[in-house]
């Protein structure tokens, strides 16, 4: 057979053991987190009809989607079209993202989803993007969204959760960034922007980050945004004090200002309300340190409603998640309205993140111990010995070949496996196992029925 | 926008959080009985070029592969061509199962694997056969493969983690069928089918289970075997005696059997020796009374070379598994064949099997307690009510809308929630907690301190 590439397909990556072992670590903290908030997981299929993930993402999106061919008479037919577009060569496409499925989901199976439905998901989306440093085909979401109710408990049970989650994994020095779309409309409405042109003012009010004041100033000037309007817009923009550290921003004074300038129109007072809420809420949650009302923030996707979030530090550039309120959204697949509000946490840059800093709590080996070999007729022996260990809660790995000793010590090593347990002639007839630690290189004798106890304690489980 | 399909695409499943939380409790003691033998979890990428799984499953194989469509330039210049082909259009695949992958990364990563690598990996795999009744196109398999011996320990190694996986999962009836091709090989030689015909005989012999003896006979007819093979052939596939109950059949007896009839033959010896040394070494483990010998087993898989296994039992139809030996099969993606044997469990059929035969430990509800709320000004109080009893370890919902309490305990029902906890102005004066226990309805006021410890103690957790 000829000789293929072994790597993996652009833009794909493959985990070795430590790698998931890491990953694995990080996806059960936040089951955990998530779970004790009464969040319950939800399992999509990785293909979807092309109808369902078509038209959902905008133009760029749609040619991000990986497409599954027809197969068979459908797929010859299509074929020998003339001129055949991609959409008549394929019927399926990868999900690109947790959410759309998620409205389909709640869509489909409205009457056997509790009243509020509150679900979480840990699973890979795929979108054909040009891979590059730190961006990959294939990649993990994890999401969180509520769907059933309007009230602002569930963004308050939402960035707590969240928060919890940062904190457990190690991060302390975190921003919640939030604003409300309807804040947003109201600080335009009031300045005097177009309805027509909001959507364009929103693209340059949130570059804010990465373009500073100015470089908005005179995006919205390029975009098209009048003098008058850009003067008045960025003293409201302006309310939020920069903040210095956990808790020490006066969102109630960023509040209070904002009212004063567009709390007597609609959309001010509801968001206003709404921000109030969430503030009085949040007070005894997890979330309190690290809640930031923002102005400048807008969230580039279109979908959203209401409150809108995103966590950000000074310590490292970017977002690690986004998220918001999307009351309109499983309408596109239901014929009435949900309200839904949820939280999609950029798992991977956190993975990478941690890895740069160290943040992993490092373990050696996921196996104890490494059980030797003396001869063929002596395996059943340490057969034996690895079933009591592996009884008694260890993770046990048994040498398979009959090598000498020092190449069994040898792999040993290469995996890191703290103990090794030897069982000659001479210990079998003593009743004792020969343990050696690896690290000190120190061996010694133990009895049989103490040996599963002597290693727990020395592995500190 | 226009109203599309809300079910999942033909042969996908959606798992609602009561299947993920069942599949989940399967997947997990999977996980920490293969963990406990040493084994480390892998990940690969669901796409894998096209490349790299053509021709690896045969001709049919091929076609009930998901092909991905190239994208941009590349695509439009495969259409335009004249008649294009799937492979024309198409550039990865979505993976068929967990070994080819497993083969690639073998051969990648020699160099920074250890000596032996002993993985698991329970993930998705597709396959665009025609959806029926409990076949789907989106299936999880759960493979343990161990590379780099040729020792029989493996094998005992690899059906011992198996034999307790299922023991774990509450099956004990079961029996491991074993068998080794070079068995096969020398029972063919010895009764004279030549080399050419016996990938069509073992087609055959493999059948016993679904046609019956008379039936593998017919078969054999059909296929060609000439009269004379059949009648040496079915004297010797008849070596092992049925078996009535788990560790009731007499292996032994089968390989002296067989040992006087093909012993001296090179692949016999080879074959007897290695199933003795299998017996030997599992005699201290798991599967030790569920190994039986059975010389009419096969398996489809052309690229087994040593040992086979299967899991049967007369409980239910079919297998739950199988696996064997392919010391040949990473050669086709390294320059050198490296050792491996390995064994994919039936996850799917398994699952299948437990829900029909009610063998799921039933849990009503993954959320121990549901927070009622009073009012907006009083939700602050609920919130660090929930937030004490999450720290204390439990699993809380809380209620998100200003709804009557009837309508709250309601929801409490409708999601199987065992605890309400209420928090009215009364109970907060008195610094209480009023506790209902949603079976019996009764109701209790409790000391705001002993809260979590009087959930606990009822939850029996």
């Amino acid at each position: 057979m000829s000789q293929v590439s072994t790597k993996p397909a652009s833009g794909m990556r493959d985990f070795l053991p430590k790698d998931v072992q890491r990953r694995n670590r990080v996806f059960n903290i936040i089951r955990e987190v998530y779970e004790s908030y009464g969040f319950e997981p939800l399992d999509t299929p990785a293909m979807e009809r092309l109808s369902t993930l078509m038209g959902k993402y905008g133009e760029e999106g749609d040619k991000l989607l990986f497409k599954v061919m027809k197969r068979g008479r459908k797929l010859d037919k299509a074929l020998r079209k003339d001129e055949p577009q991609d959409t008549d060569v394929a019927d399926m496409g990868l999900r690109y993202d947790l959410t759309v499925p998620l409205a389909r989901v709640a869509a489909e199976y409205q009457n056997e989803l509790p009243r509020y439905f509150k679900r979480y998901q840990i699973a890979p989306v795929w979108r054909a993007d040009r891979p590059q440093k730190g961006r990959f085909r294939e990649f993990y979401q994890c999401d969180v969204d509520v769907i059933g109710s309007e009230a602002m408990t569930v963004e308050a049970e939402v960035t707590a959760a969240l928060a919890e989650v940062l904190v457990r994994l190690g991060f302390t020095d975190f921003r919640i960034h939030v604003n409300h779309r309807k804040l947003l409309t109201a600080m335009m409405e009031k300045a005097g922007v177009a309805p027509e042109m909001r959507q364009e003012a929103l693209i340059a009010i949130d570059k804010l980050d990465k373009i500073g004041r100015d470089g908005v100033i005179e995006e919205l000037e390029n975009r098209g945004i009048e003098q008058g309007s850009i003067d008045s817009l960025m003293p409201l923009l302006d309310q939020a004090s920069e903040p210095t550290s956990p808790g020490e921003f006066d969102n109630e004074a960023t509040l209070a200002a904002l009212r004063e300038e567009v709390g007597e129109l609609e959309s001010g007072q509801k968001a206003l309300s709404d921000l109030d809420k969430l503030l009085k809420f949040a007070t005894s949650g997890s979330a309190a340190d690290h809640l930031y009302i923002d102005p400048y923030l807008a969230r580039g996707l279109s979908y959203y409603t209401g409150p809108i979030f995103e966590i950000r530090s000074d310590e490292f550039s970017g977002s690690l998640g986004g998220g918001g309120r999307y009351d309109e959204l499983i309408g596109m697949f239901s014929k009435q309205d949900i309200p839904a509000c949820g939280f999609s946490l950029g798992v991977e840059r956190i993975l990478v993140l941690m890895e740069e800093r160290g943040m992993f709590d490092e373990r050696e080996s996921e196996v104890d111990v490494l059980v030797t070999l003396w001869n063929d007729d002596f395996t059943p022996n340490s057969f034996r010995l690895a079933n009591e260990l592996r009884e008694a809660g260890l993770k046990v790995d048994l040498y398979p070949d009959n090598d000498r000793y020092g190449k069994q010590f040898g792999y040993a090593d290469e995996r890191n496996i703290p103990f090794v347990a030897i069982l000659a002639p001479d210990e079998l007839e003593a009743g004792v196992v020969a343990l050696k630690d690896m690290k000190s290189g120190d061996q010694e004798k133990v009895a049989r029925e103490d040996v599963a106890g002597w290693l727990k304690e020395r592995l500190g489980s």
